[in-house]
């Protein structure tokens, strides 16, 4: 017999991330962000004296998470909580909300965690398709709540399609499903709007936020989830006690207090997002709207397989999922405009060519 | 209905380690080390370009695990796991061993981590109790197996006892229990002996090791996790992707490759302690033998809880658990020697009170 659970020992082995070392690319793969952080940010992590990291943290990142509720518009810190990157929160998610033989619902296509999620918890993963135009269909709450569903995860932008769920939908949802919906707003501050207003209208709803994409700080692991304090405090319970390590807690803190960098670089990146999704239009591309910092884009001339490879020959990463609904696009992340300028050459050239 | 598991709605509320703010205390109360971290964790910190924060981790640690294996003296990375604190290990060796209404063994007192662990997974906790001088009991294996467990979490040397486990004791374990045996060597640096040759020898014994104690880091939340590469492959595939921030896998290589700092501080703690408990025994107290950095003390003129609160007013903070077999005892974390004299003035005034 087997030493471990059976649901681990049929899972697929872990496949990270390419982080090739034969040479030096031009990384469009995981949406991080081109900029550095805040200034700020980094004059917190330079100020922090050493010594102190022989203390533990504040289990529970008060001095963050008062900044957090400040900046969401939240009554307080009760409604907030801190993880290791929102992975750990969406993680957090699934122990306190779906039992073993339970299940989570998600679109399809969208973050390819959500499925994982459910395999380590023995639970099943119920896919709710999304239509032609990757747009959440009308019955998707009674989707998940026929398939037994305990948690909905909704990702606003998907991921990683890049278009955005209508405000009214995504209430409709939170009204209609019985269980919790996960509003994953990773990419949120790159969106037209947002659902921040969510959690105190529904005590069902929780929003969750990410520092790895539109703060600069993927390396630092920091990711909040805003919920009423009910919700809140059983994934207290469920959390590592010190679950955010001191410098995370700091940094992550300065950088959510400069909201003038943010809303700088995001303006940044919007911009450059928005002109390489005409030029790519102009070559002949279909790409969808995005309201993220990256494009989901079907090459049409030549396959998106090819391209990904072509990409790849001359120094650039992008995301290539195959599979029925993806395996036509690209998801290419938002670089700097000489990055960008880069990437619309060897797509021209690959066109050309194909 | 409730949105939340049973499992999780009829646990405690997560109750944070004492932070009192209300004056300056010796904190003698979490087991940290009362010295700085090593120069060159510091210097790895301080020359960090803060520019690749934006980056996303190294999701499996290569350069921290390469370094771990030479030092552990294991055949290679892929004997090794980082985790964000050996807490998140512990997580992932749950999640990773045991189902849901499944069941894990722990010695009673020990980490009272272990039982939360298994109120989290809807498992049970099989407490086995140690004899009246805190060692395991010859048929702990047979209790546990009779109990269905698939995990004994073995804490070597144990908390808050300090004391250890014989290793004929820990391989007679490990031969005799049929799932995985998990040697938590967090005090391991402070112990006369240690079981890092046991994942080589039992394919099924993982040892742990953290970086909280011996190493001053705390605060950064570094565990690792040593054991045959079929068991750290299946714990990959429940830990989160990207666990362990960048800032700590660079700390915690440092603080790793500078093994003669650390042998020089745990030299000089283990001196302190063995002063500590020889002046605390000469007062009368009663002192477990420890093989940690805290001492288990029995005060024996005035009772542990009269004690505890008399050294809180007296500017003193060490720990104090209720409950039949740990009611009688004090445990306080060795601090430096001007911090220990500060502790014996106290305890000789409060039992001449007492």
């Amino acid at each position: 017999m087997a030493l471990w659970r059976d649901n681990i020992g049929r899972m697929a082995g872990y496949v990270p991330g390419e982080q090739p070392k034969d040479r030096r690319y031009i990384k469009l793969n995981t949406n991080e962000n081109p900029y550095p952080p805040s200034p700020r940010a980094l004059a917190a992590l330079a100020a922090f004296p050493g010594d102190r990291l022989r203390l533990y943290p504040d289990p529970v990142a008060d001095a963050l998470r008062d900044t957090a509720a400040r900046v969401y518009g939240l009554p307080g810190r009760d409604w907030v909580l801190a993880g290791n990157g929102s992975d750990d929160l969406l993680t957090i998610a699934v122990r306190t909300f779906v039992d073993q033989g339970g299940a989570l619902a998600h679109p399809e296509p969208s973050y390819s965690l959500y499925p994982v999620l459910a395999g380590l918890q023995a639970a099943r993963a119920v896919a709710v398709p999304l239509d032609a135009a990757f747009a959440l269909p009308a019955d998707a709450a009674a989707q998940a709540t026929a398939a037994g569903a305990s948690l909905f995860f909704l990702a606003r932008p998907n991921a990683p399609t890049g278009n955005v769920t209508p405000r009214a939908a995504v209430e409709k949802l939170c009204r209609e499903f019985a269980g919790v919906v996960w509003i994953d707003e990773a990419y949120g501050d790159f969106a037209p709007d947002h659902c921040l207003d969510f959690p105190v209208r529904f005590p069902n709803v929780v929003v969750s936020r990410t520092f790895s994409k539109s703060y600069s700080l993927a390396g630092v692991r920091l990711g909040l989830a805003l919920a009423c304090p009910e919700l809140i405090g059983q994934m207290f319970k469920v959390k590592d006690s010190y679950n955010v390590n001191v410098l995370t807690q700091v940094v992550g803190e300065a950088a959510l207090a400069d909201q003038e960098y943010l809303r700088d670089r995001v303006a940044v990146i919007r911009g450059t997002r928005d002109r390489m999704a005409a030029a790519l239009v102009a070559m002949g591309c279909v790409v969808c709207p995005s309201a993220s910092n990256f494009l989901f884009v079907n090459p049409v001339r030549i396959s998106a397989a090819a391209a990904f490879s072509g990409l790849r020959e001359r120094g650039l990463l992008v995301r290539y999922f195959p599979g029925p609904r993806t395996g036509d696009y690209l998801r290419i992340s938002v670089g700097t405009d000489a990055e960008m300028a880069a990437l619309l050459a060897a797509m021209r050239e690959l066109a050309r060519a194909g």
